[in-house]
C-alpha cells in the first residue's frame, strides 16, 4: 500500500480533497513543516507539497520514488547537489487559466487607460480621450509551454497576433510566427506587448538584459510572470526612467518578498503584484496529483514530469 | 448618380475613406454642423453621420431616402413627431469587439483587486491577498443583440456562464440560459456580473430599479454601456451606499456630460467612463456604410435597418 506524505501549510485540505476521491490503496500522512514530515512520514514512496519545504526533506526519504510540486516553479528542487533518484513531476495547466486572466487584466487596464480614467473621475472631469484595443496588436511570449500556449489562445481570441520565443519547440497552434535562439533581438523587435513566462534556469537568467529593452518598442509594456530571474533588474528600472519602454508589470521578482529599499516600489510606469498572477487553491491543485497517482499505481508514464538537467 | 451628405465632426476623414474605395456613382458633400449641411448638401438622397446632428438636418431634406448613423444609439431620430419615410439604419458589429474589451478589462480589474494591488504597491506592502477568476461566474447580459452575443462569446472564452435577458429574442448561442418578460427578477438573482447592453427606449426605461437592485446578489458588480436611461440612478447611488451592491461600472448617464455636480462622481465604488466604451473611429466605422451603399444602388434589403417602433 503506498504511502503519500502531505507537505503543504494547507496539508489538511489537501488530505480533505484526495480521502474524499477514494484512490485505491493510498495511505495519506500530512505535516506542515519539515520536522514534522520526517517525524511522520519517513517511510513514503510518494511525496507531495511545496517546493520549499520539500527541499530539506527529500534527502531523508529512503524509500522515495515520486515526488510532486503543487507549484510550476521546481528551481529549488533542482541544485545538482541534490538527489535524483525519483520521478519529480510539477503543477501545469491549472496556471494558465489564471495567468491569461492575469495577462489580459492588465492589458486592457493600459489599453483602456483604467487608472487615467479613475484620476479624471477623482478631478470631475469628463474625459473622452482616446483608448485603445487588443485587436491587430502584436503579444510577443517568452516561453510558450503550457501556460504560454494558453495566454496564446486567448490573444488570437481577441485578435491579436502572436509572437513566442521558445529554445526550440513550437507546440502551440496559436503562435503565429515562433523565435528560437539567436532570434532573441528580432523577436524583441516585433512586440507591442512581452510576457515572459520562462521558468528559473541558467539558460534564461538575465535573458531580458539593457539589449534586449533596448530592442523593444518604446510604447512596449512588458509584463513578468515568470521568474524575476529572467530579467536584470537595474537595466529595467533605467529602460522604465528613461521611457525606453512605455511600461512593466511585474508579479515575480529576484529576491521576494521585495526588499522594502527596492527600487521598484516607486519606479514610474511600473506596476507590481506580489506572486499572486497564479494563486491557486487545493481544490484547483488537486485534480492533477490524482490524475498522476492513478498513472503511478498502473505503473503508466505519469504527466508533467520535470527534466533535472532542463529545469522544466 | 447618388448624392452623400457626411455630417460629423470627422466628415473629412470619412469622405477620404469612401472616395478611396471608389464606390460606383456616388457624389459626397461634408459637413461638419447642420448648418453647412443644409448650404452644401439639401438634395442628397443618402444621409451618413451622427445622430444627434443629423436630427435637425433631416426634416429639411426633401429627396432622403436613406439615413445611416454612424452610433449604435438612435433614439434622436426615433421621437414620433419627426418623419419616418426614409430608411434608418445605424452601426453594428464594430462595436461589440470593442464593448467586450471594456467589459472583460473591468472585470478584471475587480477579480484581480488591480486598484487594492496598486494602494498595497504605494504603500510598499507585499499583498498576498487572495484573488478571484472569471472561470465559474455568471455574467448576466441585459439586452443580447450583436453587441451582447459579442460579449457572451468571450465570457465563454473564459469559462463564465451567461444568462440573457431579452423582450424574446435568443440569438446567441453562447448564452446558457435566457430570460424573458416577467422573468426579470429572477434573472437578476442569478448574476455575479451584470452587464447592460440596452438601447434607450419606453420599454428599458428604469429596468434597473431599486427591485432589481435588491434582487441582484450583495457581492454582484453591474456594468453599463447601453444607456443611461435604462437606471434608476438615485437607487443605483442608494444600494452602493449601503452595500447592497459590490460596484457599479458606468460609462452612460441620464445626462451627459455628467454635471459637475451630480453625486456619481464621489459614490463609493463607483467608477465611471466618459461615454467611451465603444469609441471608434472613422476606419472602424465606414466599411459597414460602404458595404450598405453597395446593397442600396443595387436595391438589396440593407444591414441594420432599424424598426422606428421597436426603436433597435
Amino acid at each position: 500500500m503506498p504511502k503519500l506524505l502531505i507537505l503543504s501549510k494547507e496539508a489538511d485540505e489537501f488530505q480533505r480533497l484526495i480521502e474524499a476521491a477514494g484512490l485505491p490503496g493510498l495511505e495519506t500522512f500530512t505535516a506542515s513543516d519539515p520536522k514534522e514530515a520526517l517525524a511522520n512520514g519517513k517511510d513514503c514512496e510518494i511525496l507531495y507539497g511545496e517546493a520549499w519545504l520539500m527541499r530539506d526533506v527529500i534527502p531523508q526519504l529512503p524509500k522515495l520514488a515520486w515526488v510532486h510540486s503543487m507549484s510550476a516553479g521546481v528551481e529549488r528542487l533542482l541544485d545538482p547537489a541534490l538527489r535524483r533518484d525519483y520521478v519529480l513531476t510539477n503543477s501545469r495547466g491549472v496556471f494558465g487559466e489564471l495567468m491569461r486572466e492575469y495577462v489580459v487584466g492588465y492589458l486592457l487596464a493600459h489599453e483602456r487607460r483604467i487608472f487615467e480614467r479613475l484620476k479624471a473621475q477623482h478631478e470631475r472631469r469628463w474625459d473622452r480621450s482616446p483608448v485603445g484595443r487588443l485587436r491587430g496588436r502584436t503579444l510577443g511570449i517568452l516561453g510558450v509551454g503550457s501556460i504560454g500556449g494558453e495566454i496564446a489562445r486567448t490573444a488570437k481570441h481577441f485578435g491579436m497576433k502572436v509572437h513566442g520565443y521558445t529554445r526550440s519547440s513550437e507546440t502551440s497552434p496559436d503562435v503565429d510566427l515562433y523565435f528560437h535562439g539567436e532570434a532573441l533581438l528580432d523577436f524583441a523587435r516585433g512586440c507591442d506587448y512581452l510576457v515572459s513566462v520562462l521558468p528559473n534556469t541558467p539558460e534564461t537568467r538575465h535573458i531580458v538584459d539593457a539589449a534586449f529593452l533596448e530592442a523593444l518598442p518604446a510604447h512596449a509594456v512588458f509584463i513578468n510572470i515568470g521568474r524575476g530571474s529572467a530579467v536584470d533588474e537595474s537595466a529595467l528600472i533605467r529602460a522604465l526612467e528613461t521611457d525606453q519602454l512605455a511600461g512593466a508589470v511585474l508579479d515575480v521578482f529576484e529576491q521576494e518578498p521585495l526588499p522594502a529599499e527596492h527600487p521598484f516600489w516607486s519606479t514610474p510606469n511600473l506596476l507590481m503584484t506580489f506572486h499572486t498572477s497564479a494563486m491557486s487553491s487545493p481544490p484547483d491543485l488537486a485534480p492533477a496529483f490524482m490524475e498522476n497517482y492513478k498513472r503511478f499505481v498502473r505503473g503508466e508514464k505519469l504527466n508533467y514530469v520535470v527534466d533535472f538537467e532542463r529545469g522544466y
